[in-house]
């Protein structure tokens, strides 16, 4: 029975603790501001805690949702939709790129089969639990997901996000996995601030130019299919979006209303934040970004949310790895606002 | 007796195992290039290592070289010059900002008082082993040192990283420590490039404009009464540096011609190593830049010496920090390279 449901209202921070963290910072012994943008991400920190100071991130849990999508048989994408399980296999295993970086920061990681185009056979069952359907439909011919399947998707990342609050999280961090899904990403941003796919398109897993102009023609197509039903943030991920991305919506909205901090990662997660704000405002104010990617959609959306990525190292791996990477800096940002010593107390001349 | 001296000729990182270490990032299980900045530094570890994968770097040692300026009796700073043997002993408390970051990765931390205009009575010896004067000149006036203590400031340095390297050192981290230091520093960088003070002098510690002004106006007195001895890199730090700087400068050459790669921080570090590759040229390839500070003269040395920041967070406190608070992605870089499973490992569809 989930404590959460997706029609509950939001809470912000709280704004009187970060008033109070931004006081306890300009006491620390370094000159104002000096901490640059880690002060930010610490009063951000103490406000969703409501505690001055924060407390340490010691709880990091990172999802991985998986999709396939049906965009792919259309050549948007450098690499075939198999690589999808093989991918899922090996965040099971233990060495997919996002796996090293978990393991490094001792960061909980657990992958989603949301919509994996394959049975999956002998992956763990946990990996499969919440399924909503094999691949997604290719938006450029046709909806994504019925309305049920948008709901149940939801509700699949609703149940997630719930799974590891109460496993205990002081942080949560969205990541994806999925050939083809920047496409419906792309799309959905486009979408949400009415722009044309070749204002935000980019090259995903590295497709070449005539790759690309292929991938913005279909958005384009996909976008003038769907026209004004995609105001509507339930109707845009049914058209545009995908199991997963709507999956990963669910778990943003509910992580928001739990009061638990979201670090996002690239474009899937920043399409997803999106779509959740229009859903269920007041959701990115529970988020921060993990990394600057190199998709212009993510750039675009993250300057329309008003976040300022933690890290801007060209990654586009995707998987959470950009956030998982990001989270020694929002625990630094903790760290220092806890242990570092007040100007006030530092030793007199001569002491 | 030192191991490796001034004298000795700079080897280069090795070209092959470079060569080597992007194959390999190449064939690991994502799109090519997916991991952005992290494959070069992977790749640049590898070469200095001379080994492919690249070992870990679980020993990493930072020092934080600390004195005063003469120049902070003619107001270029927002800080008295009393801060900087109070922040000795914030060191030795293990409370300064840097203490906290280097407690968080794991990272040795020793601080040198190399020319604190302070006895320092009572910090634990090895903190003044290597101290070369009180203070420097003030650069407006006359040199910051003479011809000897420019030698004495640099053997200090080749003594401090030899300690530390003996200790054993994957990765080296310059810091600073010094009310009014990023005049000289500035300075050093002006003289260097040819550029008036206008062009790269920042707030340091946080001036107010009037007093930007000012510290404009003294670089470029300093920079007039030197002329064209500057060209000559032993005679722009007696002259327009400080035994601290000069330290950085010896520090940095010896870990270059010992095989340490080192990542610099914000301005100071980064003026040291202007000169140190003027002095010993060949240094720069074993340094990378842990961040970008907002002082304009760092920005212009980073883009001169062809290195580009892992962080980018408006950081401006020194000591080390922003390089200290990069040592995850560092340690990131090389444990994707190690751990990662190669493309052709990935499981085979319904394997």
């Amino acid at each position: 029975m989930p404590t959460v449901s997706l029609s509950d209202p939001i809470r912000p921070p709280s704004s009187a603790v970060l008033a109070a963290a931004r006081a306890h910072l300009a006491a620390l012994a370094k000159p104002l501001g000096a901490l640059g943008e880690l002060e930010e991400l610490a009063a951000w920190v103490s406000s969703c805690q409501g505690v001055c100071p924060a407390r340490p991130l010691d709880r990091v849990r990172a999802v991985v949702l998986a999709g396939d999508h049906g965009v792919t048989h259309y050549g948007v994408s450098a690499y075939p939709r198999e690589v999808t399980p093989a991918m899922v296999r090996a965040f099971v295993a233990g060495n997919a790129g996002v796996s090293v970086l978990a393991r490094q920061h001792g960061v909980s990681l657990q992958v989603y089969d949301v919509a994996v185009d394959d049975e999956l056979a002998g992956v763990p069952a946990a990996v499969t639990a919440y399924k909503v359907r094999r691949s997604s439909e290719p938006i450029q011919l046709r909806d994504a997901l019925s309305a049920d399947e948008v709901h149940w998707a939801l509700r699949a990342g609703e149940r997630i996000a719930n799974d590891q609050i109460s496993a205990g999280a002081d942080l949560l961090i969205m990541g994806d996995m999925g050939i083809g899904n920047t496409t419906p990403a792309a799309a959905l941003i486009a979408a949400s601030f009415g722009c044309r796919a070749a204002e935000i398109t980019g090259r995903g897993t590295g497709v070449d130019d005539a790759a690309l102009q292929h991938k913005i023609a279909l958005i384009d197509t996909a976008l003038a299919r769907v026209g004004g039903r995609a105001s509507d943030p339930v109707q845009r991920l049914a058209a545009l979006g995908s199991a997963d991305l709507a999956a990963g919506v669910g778990f943003l909205v509910t992580a928001a209303r739990s009061g638990v901090p979201v670090l996002l990662d690239g474009l899937v997660s920043v399409a997803e934040a999106v779509v959740a704000e229009d859903l269920a405002p007041g959701t990115i104010a529970w988020c921060a970004a993990g990394h600057r990617s190199t998709e212009p959609a993510q750039q675009l959306a993250l300057d329309k949310l008003g976040l300022r990525p933690v890290l801007d190292l060209g990654l586009r791996l995707g998987e959470g790895s950009g956030a998982v990477a990001a989270v020694p800096l929002l625990r630094s940002a903790v760290l220092l606002m806890r242990e570092m010593a007040l100007l006030a107390d530092l030793a007199p001349p001569g002491a």
